[in-house]
């Protein structure tokens, strides 16, 4: 008798990822050049860690990972993450360290990091996160590090975005592979938050549930627990899988279009480099404001602090010319129209 | 002591429109060609009509339609729809003719339909709508017919389309301008619902609220009772702006695509007009999913009926080639690979 049906989706979804990972890590060991190895090695045994907070999705991960990795010659670890944010949320590390050995990973890393203020409790906790993933990433050599965001955090993250209304970069989700060298990966972007619990479930695994998640002060746990099942209840139950589409449509659209912008940022500049009023006029509105943002950027204006309105307000610069003064945007930058040129830099 | 806010600033989105309604018209009978009128006379006064349900949106849109194009040089006249779906239903669209009269519009039309059921209750009713109120346009030589949609409406449009998970074109809601050359206005797009009715209510302008849209057999009526004012409560007051907003930019991005994807289509077609596979895989995925879906509309694929994960199934005969058989898509239209080229036709 084969596994149950949720344990199989986790490791079906796990090997998908991990050979994945394997046929990148054999291409990067047997590739020529000077950190090749000689012909007669073998490429070493790549080590794969899965990031558990002790939640029911990561432990899922966790023992499918477990399961997995040996069958192809894989290392398996894991790294829990200390936020200091609860009482005791050291002795739940060691907890949720220990269970990760139980399930034979090592090695196990059990980190304590210090969440500061910046951006919020979410974003400061996030920040922390993984910058301690990182640091265990590099201390252990491993190749890759699991993620266990669901179909329904990937649903989540959709509406947040939406929220911001700031485009459809912002509608794009997680990414299944992101981070320096595309470390980090996200087997279960497609899988319900339901299939991980069953798994642990039915394979007995303990699972804590963080209280944040429940937590109404987070925007986050509002979402999950009243602004998507009221969304569902009006739309229908297929509401998460098709934030999850747009998640990835968005995404491939938001890539094509950064792609263009990308060429057609050279093909307005005048000898000077100077962007030119006419030609930014010729391109379509997609492709200017996007051309427009990454000169601004490129003239030091923070990324995450330069909103729509004021790609538009520069935009009206071109396309609505009636004189306008110099615009001020965030980061000392001023964009100002000079004799059919555009010129952003910092003032 | 001018008017209230609400009233001014439902007047100062209908000037903003006819004023470009003015312009179109005068470059269009300025216009040299056979149909021009001689130098010496001046161009016809143009007729906008609104359509009007006697709700507090449309109510508001023609009161303030009555008040500014006198000021214009506009002729300004109304249709109302009866649907016949309500017992009484003609006496009310009656009652809403008179109303229009009495805001000083002519010629007002009073247009009884027949709704059908394709598509559901609420995509037939708009059917018949349209379909009337296009005939009410050409009857009357109108140049544009106003619609009384505002931001919320434009918000509830985004959640519907983002529950399709079919892309960022079904996230960018209603045009501003659409209909045959742009027949179809929207002033109201950018006003939110409470200024609509704010402004009925100091005018003392009477307003009926249709059942169907408290009804919650309806999805839309659902969504603006229920689903809407909960994601509001978890996310924040500013949704509805970022729901309207992320329409258009997604507007934007899907026809910069589009004109992307027009162009890439000629350039990956061989000799005999055939798809070169290896062409197509070179291309964005975002463009390369574009292209599949014009081809198969083009051999006669309902557009309506083919969606994300039939364009899916294409799009891995170039991505995930394996040797699959044809793929069958609606219209019984058939995909298939054949010696390095992709061929779409009629099964």
């Amino acid at each position: 008798m084969g596994p149950h049906p949720a344990v199989a989706a986790i490791r079906l979804a796990v090997r998908h990822v991990l050979h994945d990972i394997l046929n990148g890590h054999r291409a990067t060991s047997e590739a020529p050049g000077p950190s090749a190895q000689a012909p007669h090695e073998r490429p070493s045994s790549p080590l794969v860690l899965v990031a558990c907070s002790g939640g029911a999705d990561s432990m899922a991960l966790a023992s499918a990972l477990a399961f997995e990795a040996p069958k192809l010659g894989i290392r398996a670890g894991g790294v829990t993450v200390d936020h200091g944010l609860q009482p005791g949320s050291d002795l739940r590390a060691d907890e949720v360290a220990l269970r990760l050995r139980e399930l034979g990973l090592d090695p196990v890393d059990c980190v304590a990091v210090t969440v500061g203020r910046e951006g919020g409790p979410e974003a400061a906790a996030r920040d922390a996160r993984y910058a301690a993933l990182d640091a265990a990433a590099v201390r252990h050599g491993a190749t890759a590090i699991l993620l266990g965001h669901t179909r329904d955090d990937q649903a989540e993250t959709v509406l947040l975005g939406l929220a911001r209304g700031s485009g459809i970069r912002s509608l794009s989700g997680m990414a299944a592979v992101s981070g320096a060298g595309g470390r980090y990966r996200r087997p279960f972007l497609q899988l319900d938050r339901q299939t991980a619990r069953k798994a642990c479930m039915v394979q007995s695994l303990p699972v804590w549930d963080d209280p944040h998640n429940a937590d109404p002060a987070y925007t986050r746990s509002r979402l999950r627990h009243e602004g998507l099942p009221a969304l569902e209840k009006a739309l229908g139950k297929g509401v998460v899988e098709a934030l999850a589409r747009t998640a990835q449509l968005s995404r491939d659209d938001a890539d094509a279009l950064d792609a263009w912008a990308g060429q057609a940022e050279a093909s307005v500049r005048d000898a000077a480099g100077l962007l030119e009023c006419a030609k930014l006029y010729a391109l379509p509105p997609a492709v200017r404001r996007r051309v427009l943002r990454r000169a601004a950027i490129e003239a030091g204006a923070p990324a995450g602090s330069l909103f729509a309105r004021h790609i538009e307000e520069v935009d009206r610069l071109i396309t609505g010319w009636r004189g306008q003064g110099a615009i001020n945007l965030p980061g000392k930058v001023v964009a100002q129209r000079q004799g059919g040129r555009l010129v952003i830099r910092q003032g």
